[in-house]
């Protein structure tokens, strides 16, 4: 049966992916309705109505844009983190939820080692830094992101630790990473990214106890969400140890403080605004991603991607 | 024998490195004088006496300082590039030439990729880039440094073509490159990397015919010999392609020209001062690799690493 989808997004895709979105729709038999760079919430709540499912990206849905749209039964954020979607509202409702795990992951992975070589080269200001090769790069989680990572890892001569609480010692293993049975154990390296998700058990879990353990140069990555680290005892740990830079494509809430230290913008090292998913190649792979799978879901009842509160 | 090695750096090794090569030295039983941060040249000029073998920098080795050193038979350049030895004044002299091929190869290859990444993701500014996955990188000269970009081209998911007018067809397809049989076929891919020695052939060798071959978001990659690169015809190539790049370690003469073009300084991408060799890494290698060849071309008339004019 045919539906609509609308693709609702403050911030506009780029052209070839919402061509690669309407392909995918129009190749189902459905109707894309389209509000790009829309200001008002009245005009998403107004464009809702005989929708069937929805594709956004960091738009809010509420409840409010859920009760808007009667026939809704499918919300799909193109793209990793779904923190803007009401999860309990939408169970109340009966509307499954999802996000598109993988689209953005190599997108992250090569912007944490870009920036992960500015800093090692001292942002390439003539002065001498220190390689990657041989160093060692864990990870707390193991999905998408981290997986990218290890593979480009592999190619830079890195070692390869992971934590994860739902892998098992052999699942790690067999992926060629070496295993760590603890959080603790991930700050033994020289770099630390993390790709957990920001839960009342993580949130402010990364603490001094544990980055104050990490080697000379250490290097503490954040693609992910800032409230997973302790922002208090980061300052602290920047204050003692000289040596210790902070890389973040998502800013602490602190950030003007930290970058008030001496030499804070190179130790507090972060992008203008997040950006780790912002690739040509992302946009595409996302949106499509997302428009495969309402597809899926409407015709075979897929629920690749779902996510539940 | 016992033999006397000088260790003449008007920019000083790091420490580690130092201690290495006084290692390697002491296990064969030589003697190291070191002249660090020197000035003048008459310092160098007065630490020659009794000398056999020097290790040396960016440091000048000119015929005058030769023939202040009456025992000198062997010149070693802790690094890739040996113009600043006077090659026709070493043959006059019966002075062998060496640099340490290889050592420093990482620490460059690590530098490009940053860089290249750097500028597919507009320095960080929070804007969408690309990703480098997919895209082909092809090298001009299959040696040390391409070696390594060619290993982490393999993690970022990309692919590699090389031209090398010193290896076969098979050579490089058994490294597991695409091989190209002319200098013009690298520049159908989107990254082309130089790796050639600046010589009467290669000189300005890279002009507007073959630049402006290069597909969408090209990226022209120098961090060999600026003088390889017609800075006319680069000039007048950025000028026409809005979406052209260079990135360099070695900046053209006419820089600040380029830079003074509409986002110049994005366009072309430069290190502050040269730097792909600047890592501890790189100088501890360069060090000891020289050390090791002095003992090595002593004791047992190897001639590794040896250059000539």
């Amino acid at each position: 049966m045919s539906k609509t989808v609308l693709l609702a997004t403050e911030k506009a895709f780029i052209a070839a992916a919402v061509d690669g979105i309407d392909g995918v729709c129009k190749a189902a038999g459905y109707t894309l309705k389209k509000l790009e760079n829309y200001k008002e919430e009245q005009e998403l709540l107004d464009a809702m109505e005989g929708v069937d499912a929805m594709i956004i990206r960091s738009d809010l849905a509420s409840a409010k844009v859920m009760d808007a749209g009667k026939n809704l039964k499918l919300i799909v954020r193109a793209g990793a983190g779904y923190d803007n979607i009401d999860l309990p509202a939408a169970v109340e409702r009966n509307i499954i939820t999802m996000n598109t795990p993988g689209a953005n992951a190599n997108a992250v992975a090569e912007l944490a080692f870009g920036m992960m070589v500015a800093n090692a080269r001292n942002h390439w200001d003539g002065t001498s830094g220190y390689e990657l090769m041989g160093k060692t790069l864990a990870v707390y989680g193991f999905g998408a992101v981290a997986r990218n990572l290890h593979r480009i890892a592999k190619g830079f001569g890195m070692e390869f630790a992971a934590y994860d609480p739902y892998l098992t010692k052999e699942q790690i293993e067999g992926a060629g990473a070496k295993y760590c049975a603890k959080v603790e154990e991930l700050f033994d390296s020289q770099f630390v990214s993390l790709h957990c998700p920001c839960t009342d058990e993580t949130r402010d879990s990364i603490n001094f106890a544990l980055i104050s353990k990490m080697p000379k140069n250490a290097v503490l990555i954040n693609t992910a969400r800032p409230e997973v680290v302790n922002e208090a005892d980061l300052k602290k740990l920047l204050e003692e140890k000289k040596d210790f830079t902070y890389i973040a494509d998502v800013p602490p809430k602190n950030l003007a403080e930290l970058h008030a230290m001496e030499n804070g913008a190179k130790r507090v090292f972060v992008t203008k605004k997040k950006m780790g998913a912002q690739t040509s190649e992302a946009n595409n792979n996302a949106g499509i991603q997302a428009a495969n799978q309402i597809v899926g879901f409407f015709e075979r009842n897929e629920l690749r991607g779902q996510v539940k509160p």
